[in-house]
């Protein structure tokens, strides 16, 4: 299905994505946006100029400054709206003067993606972290307790999916620099205080949620995919010395996580589906989903940018998981916890079960014992090593679906982060 | 310093105290209160009327449903408006007019406490637990790990406030009835799913932040507590059997936390201060603050009602910590960590060193191993026993601070939830 947009060849947003974000640009203030191509289509004109009347939903929550709201209408309205905006989108529309050759409208509503200044996309009011990737899960075990197997660390990993809360106030938009943070450290028994000296970064995925449930009840397993918003990339920027010296993940995750710019629509990434890796454990039924591909199929690449040239580090994958995000969210309500619009659920680290798709440095040298060799992207022959990331460092994040019948593209924009010296 | 609003002998409301909350009635929509003696101070109204101009501060954060925006005004907007009210409410006024003497505007403003209904005081953005509290950490080291010590569970415990992420959309005001969660546990190295049978409470001391840092900055140990807008009491409501099945406190924790509903200011707590329990232990530089009494002597009772009687659990205390709330703002934002107004830090359970001043049933209870004694307080020869909680049974904590010059209590309301069968 192709647009009169302009969609290029290399676009993560075909009419096939149309992510949600939040975007400004010189002259326009923060708003709701739709990616299409090279553009990015400014939702809350669109909504003012009546595109969505009849649709049976309050358009007025695509005016607002964040998601929250919106997402809050609940699927069956995204589902609405993003049938509408295909419809109004694709190049042999049948609505052409709503649109496509209402010039004014049109160029009013058509921003320049390269104008658009990204902004955080929702209000997050909890974020979660999981722990349910099964490759990261056994490497992290020998790093936090040395010797020790998986079912050591957590008796649980197989029964249900871990997970710790993290913070809020520091999730952060791609581009965002992150300074080197402080902390304590042991070396040799005694505590040191000063510059992390093992910066690391962590492919990760993540869940938005729409709609929520109320205190003290749950969300069933199978309606569970109904409060899922969307999905980003996701960096959980992590200092392993400091980590090694806290019982649950506080100083050494809570300075920094970035998250990519677009909220990705479940409905974009059906073709992309596959099964969680947990074998076929028996579960409590409150886990047992109907649907088996309940997990999904994407290939998550990682680069380091080192002085204007671009390294490959590993290329993880959303698959290597023992549990779905409609199992996290199952899990995360069960005891009557509230999840609320905004809330984001992340996977934990994605790495696959070999080097080169492992999701961090700490995997891919070892605990920091042995150097990690990166090649330049453009010329394999050039390569630089990396323990743990200096000051400089660039980490991105991308990933790129392409459709079997040349659909076009669905991704994510970029998850990307500059480390700076500490202050 | 008398004031001319009633102030009953046993009221926590004394003109030294002036605690905000949130308050609705009838016919009032939830605004910002003050409480004196039985009676609520309506400051939507009291500043619509213009009380506080001149103050020079934005007047308008006083008439919203949330103290956030009020709080991020800073600790010397607090002090001024608080001694404005001092001001118009002891019986000695020379500013009767304003308020004592005028008729309209004073029954307006004054609403019975009796018909206030509570709300949360702020929308908390993130929680922090803390871990601090020193004999609880002796016990809690044996429990998740049988024969460990303090330091073989957490080797930084005398270095830094250790703390874990909890659960925001989970935090709920005193007198929210409390569901026994459901959750996975292991028996017998099999995971069962079902209720939590070892439910716990945990007496806690809690501050909201008012004016927060930057995200990559950081604020300093001696400016910390002018980030404090004041103190509640906290319940950190715990299932003991499903936390022994997870890595950091998950469901275990996230299904409720309660608190009272009445901030009490820093002013209020001035003179009940105390030195904090790390002995003179070398600590890194931005942990080092200059005042000595940075901790606080407050008794905090626990009591359980059953079947209409009240038995007594025990009587902790807030100087059983080893670190200041001072402190844990310092390390909590040594990373970087951005704090917010609203954002809610606890104690952690504040346990004093023998029996009956232990706050959660797991300490009192040997890990549910011996049944707990409890006397009813109007008749000691009347006893139940407790290992963990029960359905129907309802837990307490209140604490009131007598001046000895007699100048009226100050405390916090009632920090109470009652558990109701699992659904």
């Amino acid at each position: 299905m192709a647009s009169w947009v302009n969609v290029p060849e290399d676009s993560d947003f075909s009419l096939d994505n149309l992510p949600y974000g939040i975007f400004s640009t010189s002259h326009l203030s923060p708003r709701i946006g739709v990616a299409i191509g090279d553009q990015v289509l400014d939702l809350r004109d669109l909504a003012g100029a009546g595109v969505f009347d009849g649709l049976d939903f309050n358009t007025d929550t695509l005016q607002q400054a964040t998601l929250n709201d919106y997402a809050s209408q609940g699927c069956a309205v995204h589902r609405k709206v993003r049938l509408r905006l295909q419809e109004l989108l694709r190049h042999d529309t049948t609505s052409g003067d709503v649109l496509r050759d209402h010039g004014q409208l049109r160029d009013r509503c058509l921003v320049s993606l390269e104008q658009a200044e990204m902004h955080l996309p929702m209000v997050i009011g909890d974020y979660t972290d999981h722990f349910i990737g099964l490759p990261h899960a056994k490497t992290s075990a020998e790093f936090l307790k040395p010797g020790s197997t998986i079912e050591e660390l957590i008796p649980s990993f197989w029964d249900a999916p871990s997970a710790y809360h993290g913070r809020s106030s520091t999730v952060v938009v791609s581009g965002t620099p992150i300074h080197r943070p402080k902390g304590q450290t042991r070396v040799d028994g005694r505590t040191v205080s000063g510059f992390c000296q093992k910066l690391d970064f962590e492919v990760e995925f993540a869940a938005f949620i729409s709609t929520g449930n109320e205190f003290g009840s749950s969300i069933a397993v199978d309606e569970a995919e109904d409060h899922i918003f969307g999905f980003v990339l996701l960096n959980d920027w992590s200092a392993r010395d400091l980590q090694k010296n806290e019982l649950a993940p506080f100083t050494s995750k809570n300075f920094a996580t970035t998250i990519s710019p677009w909220i990705v629509p479940l409905e974009a990434l059906e073709h992309f589906r596959t099964t969680p890796t947990n074998g076929n454990r028996v579960l409590p039924d409150y886990l047992v989903q109907k649907k088996a591909n309940s997990a999904y199929d994407i290939p998550v690449h990682a680069t380091l940018g080192v002085d204007g040239h671009k390294y490959h580090v590993a290329e993880c994958n959303t698959n290597n998981v023992v549990f779905s995000v409609a199992q996290m969210i199952a899990h995360h309500s069960r005891g009557g916890c509230a999840l609320r619009p905004g809330d984001l659920l992340a996977t934990g680290t994605i790495s696959g079960p070999s080097k080169e798709r492992e999701g961090c440095l700490m995997e891919l040298s070892y605990s920091g014992t042995k150097p990690y060799t990166l090649s330049d992207n453009s010329d394999s022959s050039k390569t630089i090593q990396r323990t743990y990331l200096e000051d400089g460092d660039e980490v991105t994040f991308t990933s790129q679906l392409k459709h079997s019948d040349g659909r076009g593209n669905v991704g994510f924009g970029l998850c990307q982060g500059r480390i700076l010296s500490g202050k």
